[in-house]
Order: C-alpha cells, then sequence, then structure tokens
C-alpha cells in the first residue's frame, strides 16, 4: 500500500485548485495592535494586520492581561485535569455565573474552544432527543455541520436567511418529532445578520427549539454585549445561546448559555466536555476581566463600529467592491482564489498590511474575497493607507473599479 | 413536544445509577501544589490534591511561569484567530518544531486539546484513506473512538493489549485495503503499556499504519520526555504519534507529529484545526519552555516514579487493594460507583484529601475505583496521612481489606 503517494495526491489537488493554504508566521506587538512583526525571508519586519478576530484589541487591554497575570502567579499555568477530575477551579465557576447573566440564561459551560462547544453541544442535544430534526441555515459555521452530523439527527438545509423556507421545511415535518432550528446571528463572511425574532416566531409555531451562535456578536453588540440577541431583545426566546472568549474578548474558548437543565444534560453527557483537561484557569481569569469589562463599557463598541463604517465609506468611494455588509465585517468582493491570494501577498509584501484571502471551503467558490475587521485601533491614517494601496494593487491587476460611490 | 421532561429524565438516569458528577470547586496554590483550597458550604477550606494529571507539577514551575508572563507581556491575551487567518504567531512555529524533535519526526501540529487532536488527526486520516479500516484497542480514549467513529471507516476492535487477536483481525481483512493500528502507550486508568514494538512489527507485517496516543506518557518516559516510544526507542516505527500540553507538560493542547506530508495533510483537511482560533500564544510560550525543561532534565521524571513505587508500596502494605499498574498511576479497586464516591467524599469531608471516584463510563461497570497521580511534588508525609486515612475509611465502611503484603 503506498501511503505517501495517497497523501501527496491529497495536497497534490490543494495546490491544483489554488487553495493550498501557507500560514503567515506572525508576532503581535502588545499595547500597538494592530501592528505586528511578520517572519519571513529577511527577519521580521513591521506589518498591520487587517483580519484578526480580536475585533475589539482586548487582547491587549490592561485588565485583562492583569487579570492574567495574577491568575498565573497565584495558581499557575494549567488547571490540571478534566472538568470533574480536579479540573474545575473556582475561576470556571465564576466566569459561567458571568456569562449566564450576560445572556440572562439560568446557566453556563464552558468549552476549550467555539468550534468544541458548537460540535458537543449540538451532537449531544440531537442524541438526547430521539427522532430529533434539525432546520439548519446553508451557511453555519463548519463546526455547527460537524456537530449536526456527529448527532446523527436528520438534517434539513434552509437556504439562508430565508424564513418562507424554514417554514415550508417546519411544516412538511411530522408535528409529533422533537425539532431544533440552528442559525448564526452574524455570518462572518458576509457580515448580515440572521432574523432571530422572526426565526424564533416559526420554532414556537412549530414547537421546536433554538440553538443560536453568536460567536461573531457577543461582546460587539447589544448595551452589554450580549450579541444580536440582547440589541435585539429576544435572548429571552433562545433555548440556547453559544458564544465565544477568542473573538471580541480576545482570549480563547468558547461557551453555551442556556436552562439549568440543558446545562447539567451537556456537562453530564456531552464527550468532547467530558473527557478534555479544562480550560488553563490563566485563560478564564482573563476571559472574566474581559467580558466583566464590556458589560460596563460601551466605547470599544461603538469606536468598532465608526471604524467599520468609516472603512466602508473609504473604499465604496474608491470604487472598491465592498460588499453589503451590516456589520463590522468588511469584505471585499474578488471571485478568484488565485487572485485574492495574490492581491494578499502583495499587500503583505510591498505595503506591510495584512489580510488573509477568503477561499474555498471557507466560502463558495467563485466568492473568494479579502475580509477586513477594522477596530477601535485602527486609525483613519491606517484606512487611507489601505485604500491606497488596494486602489494601486486592483490598477495594477487589471481589475475592475466601481463607479465610486 | 415536553422537551423538559425528556431532558430531566436523562439526568434522572445519571442520579439512580449513583454516576451524577458534582464538580469539586477548587483553587490550586502555585508553588505549593499539591495543596489547594476547594470551595463548599463554609467557604475555602485547604486540601491536598491526589488526582491531578499535572503529574509533575510544571503547572507551577518557574521556567513555565515566567515564559507566560513574558508572551502575556509581549503579545497579550489570546492569537485572535484560526491558524490560516492571523492567529499563526511565532511561538506556534517554535513550539511545532520543538515537538516535531521531541519524537524525531519532520513535522507537528498543535491542536487546542488532546481530545481535538485524536477527534481531527483520526477521522482526517479516515477520509484521505479510501476503504481504511481502523484496528482499535478495546480501551482506547473517547477521543481516539470519536476520531475513528467520525472518520466513517471500518472499525475492528481488538482485546486490550492482545497481539493474538489484533494479528487475527489483520490476518482477517483484504491485503488490499489501507489500514490503521490506533492504540496507547500508558493506559490512563489501569496504568498499564502497550507492547508497541509487537504491534508495529504487526503493523509491518500487514501493511498497516500506525497510531498511538503518548498523552499518558509524554514528559514522564524516555530520556528526554519523549514518552514510552522513546524509551522503547521505537518512535520512528510509529506514523502518527500524538502527545497533550495538558498533563506532564502542565499547560494546555494537544498534538500530533509525523512526517512532513502527513502534517500537510492533517493541517490542510481537517475542519477541527482550520476552524478554530488556535491556542492563546501565553499558553504555547509556557508549553515551550516545559517541553525544553523537560527534554533537559531527569529530576521530575525520576521523583515522580520514586513517589509512584512508595505510595504503591505503603497501599500494598495496609492491605488496601492496589491495582497491578506499572507506571506512575496508582489505582485502588472499589468495584461500586456509590462506595466509591462515598470514600472520596468522606476522604475530602473529613481528612481534606482530594481524590475522584472514576465510575462508568470512563471504566467499565463493576471496576470502580480511586485513581492516585503521586508526583514529584508529594511527600512521604502525605503518602502516610494517606495511607491511614484510607485505611480508617476502609474499616468504617467495612470494604475488604487483603493480606498486607
Amino acid at each position: 500500500m503506498d501511503y505517501e503517494s495517497i497523501f501527496k495526491s491529497a495536497i497534490g489537488r490543494l495546490h491544483q485548485e489554488g487553495r493550498y493554504r501557507v500560514f503567515i508566521d506572525i508576532i503581535r506587538t502588545k499595547g500597538s495592535f494592530p501592528n505586528a512583526h511578520c517572519f519571513g525571508g529577511n527577519g521580521p519586519k513591521p506589518v498591520t494586520v487587517w483580519c484578526s478576530n480580536d475585533y475589539l484589541g482586548m487582547g491587549q487591554h490592561p485588565s485583562v492581561v492583569e487579570a492574567m497575570e495574577t491568575a498565573l502567579h497565584e495558581v499557575g499555568a494549567g488547571s490540571g485535569g478534566t472538568r470533574n477530575i480536579s479540573g474545575n477551579t473556582h475561576y470556571h465557576v465564576e466566569l459561567e455565573a458571568e456569562l449566564a447573566s450576560l445572556h440572562g440564561k439560568e446557566g453556563a459551560l464552558l468549552f476549550t474552544s467555539g468550534y468544541v462547544s458548537n460540535e458537543a453541544a449540538l451532537s449531544t442535544l440531537g442524541k438526547l432527543l430521539p427522532g430529533c430534526v434539525i432546520f439548519s441555515d446553508e451557511l453555519n459555521h463548519a463546526s455547527m455541520i460537524a456537530g449536526i452530523k456527529n448527532s446523527g439527527c436528520e438534517k434539513r438545509v434552509f437556504r439562508h436567511n430565508d424564513l418562507d423556507h424554514l417554514e415550508q421545511l417546519l411544516s412538511e415535518c411530522d408535528a409529533d418529532l422533537p425539532k431544533l432550528v440552528a442559525f448564526e446571528s452574524v455570518y462572518s463572511m458576509d457580515g448580515d445578520i440572521a432574523p432571530i425574532a422572526a426565526i424564533c416566531d416559526l420554532a414556537d409555531k412549530y414547537g421546536a427549539l433554538t440553538y443560536l451562535d453568536e460567536v461573531h456578536a457577543v461582546g460587539m453588540y447589544g448595551d452589554r454585549g450580549g450579541g444580536i440577541s440582547e440589541r435585539d431583545g429576544v435572548a429571552d426566546r433562545l433555548t440556547i445561546i453559544e458564544g465565544t472568549l477568542g473573538k471580541a474578548f480576545g482570549v480563547m474558548g468558547g461557551y453555551i448559555a442556556a436552562s439549568r437543565t440543558i446545562i447539567d444534560c451537556i456537562r453530564s453527557y456531552a464527550p468532547g466536555f467530558i473527557f478534555t483537561t479544562s480550560l488553563s484557569p490563566v485563560l478564564v481569569a482573563g476571559a472574566l476581566a474581559s467580558v466583566r469589562h464590556l458589560k460596563a463599557s460601551s466605547t470599544e463598541r461603538e469606536a468598532q463600529q465608526a471604524a467599520a463604517a468609516t472603512l466602508k465609506k473609504k473604499f465604496a468611494a474608491a470604487g472598491l467592491p465592498v460588499m453589503p455588509s451590516v456589520t463590522h465585517i468588511v469584505p471585499l468582493l474578488v471571485g478568484c482564489p488565485a487572485k485574492a491570494k495574490r492581491i494578499s501577498d502583495v499587500l503583505l509584501a510591498e505595503y506591510g498590511l495584512y489580510v488573509q484571502p477568503i477561499n474555498f471551503p471557507t466560502v463558495p467558490r467563485g466568492t473568494e474575497r479579502l475580509r477586513f475587521t477594522p477596530g477601535p485601533c485602527h486609525s483613519v491614517e491606517m484606512m487611507d493607507e489601505l485604500t491606497d494601496a488596494l486602489v494601486e494593487i486592483w490598477a495594477r491587476l487589471e481589475l475592475e473599479l466601481r463607479k465610486a460611490a
């Protein structure tokens, strides 16, 4: 059996399609993010990061760093065990209480990542509800797709944010079967938002539970950072809200918030929760400080929205093909994997501007794009520099500009 | 649809079987581990931890803590992205090189946990090898079982460490199909060790790849902490070695080490690797310091082996039913979930000694046990205190003592 050639041909397919990934080796500069250094041929060189999901710069916030330093000195590096076997520290207990309160739920449960929280929660929910049918938005994240698949449940995919299609599928389903509607609030590659209240109306009408992924919204929307469900005043209508500590909160880890009974079920039955070392208390302490800060402060949220609005306006004024995002995410359509990679390469090599090309399977083929995430730490000067560079590259690569807005 | 009662009855089943889990809420005391404080009814009270997987106390090692503090101050809390989108820091690149070198492989790949590394690597390998049959030791960890299941491959389970049975299953399988033998080096609940060389002989004979989980061995066996495969001089015979940064290395995270081609395949195809925020650089920096320290120092390994030998001797001399472990793990057989929990409760409440009962599904029913993990930080006085307490409780609960060894 020639295993090597099987593996080599799998890699070959990626090269052929122009979507072989090369990881850019960077090191951030705390306190001056989005500034960083990029490692390459001729030693580290300064770059500006335009594609981080540390959306609000909380990864360098003094209160987060200080809380992590204190925990590091008080309890050390790791938790040393699963939540059940010596890895349930008091930090974990406190953060879960804080997250439950953030979403107005009875309980919350921490996971090692947002990916694991989606996979573990959805697969376990499905297994606990015999015959359950899961209704899934077609643009749901890979981790939700994995969880739904591993639940063993029947899956019905509805067209993205399409209420009529969702209702059609719900109405066609046996009324006696358990049902779950799984969707996201902010879709991170397009920057659009789900009609949460209307989806909850349909769920109520057809007796379905609801599962909302808010990873690209927590910390950034709602008066206390509770996400779009808080902003829209509908958090209480959702069965389960899932979030991350690794994006706007700036640290690492994932969680769900729900009723006490559901939290107890996932805690007790999900292998991906039970059989893994719990989050380092250092991370938990940092996340706790971050959640508490963003509960009280809207400064970062407002600055982020202002930055996104400014960048969209600058892109549009320059005729760059900015996609119609209604959130903090600013995607620029390219439509070809090789060109998206080429623009990204030139930006990094010649301008010291770092934005990753987004290719299939993260987005559908033909919609390859550059995805910018401006935040409170990006200045107007940085935006001008970026816009000018893009216009220059667009001309050089003979890409089409729109009529300036 | 009465969802609440479905969920409540799932919880009710656990109570009925006496295996509903209550997490003990503790906080460790850095620098004086295994001392910790336990939170409960009357405020925090001091306890000695006997069930941590921070086997060597590296979670409080000055070089680990210092490296984490430095990283925290240099780059901040989180990585801010997936490995592909701004989350590939120079720390990640360095640690992967160090881990590849530890196991004598061309490459290594970091994951957010050992659970995720097993799930992602095994499921992806299986999908890349059409028709692959996976041969799995019956005591393999839940994360390996999840990975094998999600690979969609046919699975053949061989009796624990049983070479004859493995050979029988291999010989019955179509010679033209790809094959993978998945097993662990140290089985963490019994403390026994797989015959790695003999399993590699069989894999060679039948043209199978090999996947070895060394999570309970890395850092602790081999001259540089490369695990049992290093101790036995067989690391080069294994296709993939999987390990963790969350046990003997004292931090958090998981990894695989393998050929450049295989690492490139998993990196490029595994959703559980691609679509998740990368490990915090703070953790990676701590793990790097820990791996480097244990590569150079055998002091901790030797002290751990001495502590385990002493505790086993003391248990045996007192007539306690210590199970025949050949490693650092010291399991005491109870054989009943309620009694195991009761002993654990009394130890914690009356003696300030913390060891978690290990019940189904972590171990087979009827083999419920207490699992002690003595290490370099446990003193002889602590062992005497523990042995005396257990003898007293054994008498009080009218459990059987063996004839003293």
